[in-house]
């Protein structure tokens, strides 16, 4: 084992998992570790720090540890600059460049650590020598990256923070870390959504909710409507089907002949469907059609009296789409980007594809709650990395009434 | 195709889908079929008439298609007598014996029609010639039937009359067939289940709840234990794992230590599960519990407090168990037996196993409302054969406490 | 009930269960039949004829009536024309447009019938009075309705052919209405979907595999690649996930430091991800990849060195994307239709997205198989249409290897 | 925080995620802690150690936390003797209990440290001073317990030693620790279980097979009676519905009309299953019927033939049943317990009841493969405790051939 790097970690290492994280890591690569300073933290609120030499057989599987090291917060500690190399081309990284994780990440260019702007999974850092307030760093997906763009590789010079598991009770998702006390789970765990969305709104954070066409089916799109009526909701990601479902809803109420309790026969009725978006296609489109007096009720319709902006993302099982619809998955990205950037809290509702593509963009400090009836979807949305994500499985057609309801603190209208 | 009878089929045999499935079956199985008469009902609530000759190569594979044929409502034609055999053994059934369905089933013993009386699936129809009242046709299962038991054989002589499928709305679960129609289907269907309860209840029928352990775990005990209180619920079927942790809960209340939200750490906090099967076996009972203290609240308690009878069935996985626990499978059955012959309504709440073991016993014509977050129990339990079964994909803990708010028409205590 | 139409049903109605759909249909939405004429086909291979009178309290509810009737085949008896109106702008209908079923159809214009070309769900029918060969008529998707194109309205004028359920096994997928009568039913299935696929070819029929990425991760991509490469599969529809794991498995190998079993830790090991993207765009493009030699296995590799045409779809939660994905949903649509029209065969391998979206294009006739080891997802593909599609939840990671063996009748490299 | 006691952990403390739990558990229940001593395994291979004080504001809370953290391992420092009380009657435990885990534990009795033999989760431990060579301790389920027995209370004077994740591929389940490398994962991971089992067995280990009727239904019965003729299985445990369809299947055939393929029409051909119960019993059991010729094929068979024991326990949902099957749950228990102590590889395929039923008896050492297509029933089964269990989410009726075939090394017959 003749290539070594020493890294730290610190703060609640072992309590986080990180200390046993990163010892799994080097072990099952493949390395070796040496601890050579070990400082535990006597109490609770005490924390760790570790500092151990990283070994391996050659300088390609050390850079493998030390990049898999990284993502979990395992810093190198050598006060050297991060190395920077030019794009080769528009849309292509340099060999051995850096991807980032969805922690906060700092880079350190000239003996400075710059904090990573924007800080969002798998992208490049940029590193900007000339920004006019001085040099700053910033992440760039893939596709964004130009040619000449000084892009960081390795793994020297960065330092990562994962968030550390809260410990108290004090944040909005401290009910999650203390276990459930309530005597009915279901119902107390969403007053305790309720509560940390409330509290997110009352310290001025912004709200994204994100949908699919199965919260209209089965029965929550009033009480969502109620909660963006009343203040409660800044911004929606969803898709054409969302939209559409629930416009349809609005121009057909309950005789559009489809069976809204289930998914199993999503052709029935499905002329209504395809109506519904021709004609916001004849308006010009959902604002448009609101103004008309098309479309009366419903999530957009409140979407649009109220100013919350929606992004609506197309996809390839789309009907129409509706003129609102970004059928470009890349300015749809860039657009979903945006919103993921401003949110402090995400309510993922009953969607895989909208979910993952948020989550996608989502820094780890952004709180986040996933619902859906499908265990393996909020399995597979929790491991995406937020460590402040928490995950329900539930019916959205009883979760958001009652969410709703616990909200505004008063019974359904 | 030398081998040929004839049956008849009556009703709404062509929207309830009978005719389909007997030109089906026969299809499937090898045979032919010739149709001698078919009279369509013109109007919807015309019955239709088909009378047809179904053919197949040997006696064997007739017998067997004429034995799936009246699975589902096809009788024979002829005015035989059903053929009876004594059975050569205890727990031993003659050769070509005939399997019942779980529909209203006639024998014709010497030139009478008999109804078969307690008719449940999968069991032998024994007739005694000599009842107190003249001769009377049952069912036995395997392991009640006793030597020269005089059991029928064959098809013919039985008519089977499967339910049909109700198409107006006048009926408990009417709602089902017309589509759901309300703005929150899933608010909504819950709402109509609380209707059908009532109106059960009104009628003087008797409401039977089968329930598993996650009841308990997702809190919707308390819901449950009001509504015994009220009066909503008759009898109760359950197993250990449901007592005790209704009662752990009770005793422990929420220092449990565990994860009431989830399955996933069964483990933990067990010894209080342990402990609390201990105390009950040294009270003697949970009656006995309940009366010296021990019980002060709960499910199992408002049975004791109001005389709702329940059945707790043993399993291989059980802790203890409690002393009310029936630890042998034949008699639990038989006890759960008497329970669904009595059940106007059944609730299957969270359990595949108690649930497939109530519905083996249940006639077709008790109405059953399946609750499961789990899509596969809900599915497999529809399968199993009552017609006037309805399904729900959701989360029992917010169902019962909501149920519970509809029947009684009041918001949660 | 004022308004009256009559429709007719031909064919194999009663055990299609058509007869028992149409019935059904009609007392659901609120309106009355009156059989005037039915003649059930009397062996099992005689068709039966209905015609009956439909009626409704209002025109409204007897279109909606007749409209859901033609899904399912009831054509009206009327020898009239099919009604035709201008679009009255770019992707707009006019008021009470046909939309399609994906059953072959007919239009009565000026007295012939004209058969629907490129027949395919949802669509609007065009008719073209002066087509080089004569009037015309053909299918177009809401979003390439151009302004004056003439739309059929209403459902006279219109026959719907629903593939009757075949009944005999002579059929490629006879295999499944028989029953699985093997030793082995998994292996043996799978044996019958790998002679329909030789069957297909050697028909001279064209094969469409629509994969997953799972199919990557689970093992399966070698024995995808080397059923391409000795000529079974003549199409490929995936998306941009599916493409680059499929390429970084080959970049990257076993090495690649990620858990290929699972799909739980989706992000480990990114890095590579990206770069595979990076790398290929560097090339140009994936064949150039293949030229250039970067790129030297795997699925995409024998698709470019056997001249199988691919479709890669773009979604929002791509990395990249690869230059040969397709971002614009709607172009991305336009591809995967053009393959769907192609296609005899299909296997749906793990995927819902890219399976939905290719569903939605085909044609009831093509024979599909849908694989997947998640129940819901082969359920939902099922309920989306074909007549001639079947089932299978299994693993991907045996269920391909398992096929490549049995279509090449010789053991894994 | 006044009450206050000394644990140690010992061991690979950090990598196995057990210092995490520990800290994390005292956290969660309200205590504190103070790290007394920390010696941190430097490399890979050395070991790490803990001392730690817990605290606690009463002494219920201190007992509570020391509890749970004995669950994982961490011991009380001083050396005292484990308090035994006796049991004040049958099947009663004393106040204070000690709750088994199910690892190596022991017990500390009037200064020499006793091995708990048979160790099993949630059991009392029963000290007897006078065995035939000297005090013992075992375990004793809570139905066993006698009047008198002297019961180990609270956490004092006890050792419990969790196996440690093993780091290197030296053992036959080493290939899950370092990451799936091969290039066919399914494949090559049923390759590896193989390796396993043929190595269990050369080491004179005993294989325990658990079975459920899925695994008959999808066609892996030939297989697994092939691994019992051929030596490699040494017990089965399981129930009557997996043993009659068993043999239903040598009696019927592929004529006996039901679907094999899915478990969705379970009541189709339900006469045979009743009269294949019925013939067992006339010929007086299952080996009584091999040896009259009844039986000639299938794993029950084999199991005859071969003198491999198995045990069938009831259920509630049982026909029947078969005179081998136990009736008693207890004695059901009794009987898998002692399969359970036996086995040193337990193989877990497509049953959820049995398999919690016999993982309640095994010991964490016992090597464990559950096998189901249903991803929850896999992670319910792992999350019970064994550290030496893997899972596998497949369609046993692939993996029991290739299983067979890759330990036989040779294909199917």
């Amino acid at each position: 084992m003749t290539h070594t790097r020493t890294v730290e970690l610190e703060g609640h290492i072992i309590d986080s998992g990180m200390m046993q994280q990163a010892f799994g890591l080097v072990m099952d690569l493949g390395g070796e570790f040496d601890v050579e300073q070990f400082d535990v933290g006597k109490q609770k609120d005490k924390t760790s720090y570790c500092r151990m030499a990283v070994s391996a057989d050659d300088e390609k599987l050390l850079q493998e540890i030390l990049h898999e090291l990284h993502q979990i917060g395992a810093n190198l500690t050598e006060p050297v600059d991060a190395r920077v190399e030019p794009s080769p081309a528009d849309q292509v990284v340099p060999v051995g460049f850096y991807s980032t994780t969805n922690h906060p990440t700092d880079v350190r260019y000239e003996g400075d650590w710059l904090s990573v702007e924007n800080i969002e999974m798998d992208c490049a850092i940029v590193v900007d020598p000339d920004g006019p307030e001085g040099p700053r760093a910033y992440t760039k997906v893939l596709n964004s990256v130009e040619e000449g763009d000084l892009i960081v590789t390795d793994e020297a010079g960065i330092r990562v923070k994962p968030p550390e598991r809260p410990r108290d009770s004090s944040g909005p998702f401290g009910f999650m870390q203390g276990g459930v006390s309530s005597e009915r789970p279901s119902d107390s765990l969403i007053g305790e959504i309720a509560d940390a969305l409330r509290e997110t709104k009352e310290a001025g954070g912004k709200v994204l909710v994100v949908a699919g066409p199965a919260l209209i089916h089965s029965g929550g799109g009033d009480a969502l409507a109620r909660l963006i009526r009343e203040g409660y909701i800044d911004m929606i990601s969803a898709g054409n089907g969302f939209a559409t479902h629930d416009i349809e809803r609005g121009l057909y109420g309950t005789s559009l002949g489809m069976d809204m309790e289930t998914m199993e026969h999503p052709r029935k009725g499905h002329k209504h469907h395809i109506y519904t978006i021709s004609e916001v296609i004849r308006a010009g489109g959902i604002a448009e059609a609101v103004e008309e007096g098309l479309i009366k009720e419903g999530v957009m319709y409140e979407c649009v009296k109220n100013d919350v902006p929606y992004v609506l993302a197309g996809s390839i099982r789309d009907d129409g789409p509706l003129p609102d619809t970004i059928t470009d998955t890349i300015e749809a990205q860039n657009a979903i980007r945006e919103q993921a950037h401003k949110a402090d809290m995400v309510l993922m509702l009953s969607t895989l594809l909208h979910s993952v593509a948020v989550g996608n963009c989502l820094p780890s400090s952004a709180k986040t709650v996933c619902v859906d009836i499908n265990p393996a979807t909020v399995t597979q949305l929790l491991d995406r990395g937020s460590s402040q994500a928490i995950g329900m499985v539930t019916d959205i057609g009883t979760f958001v009434p009652t969410l709703a309801e616990k909200v505004l603190d008063e019974p359904a209208e």
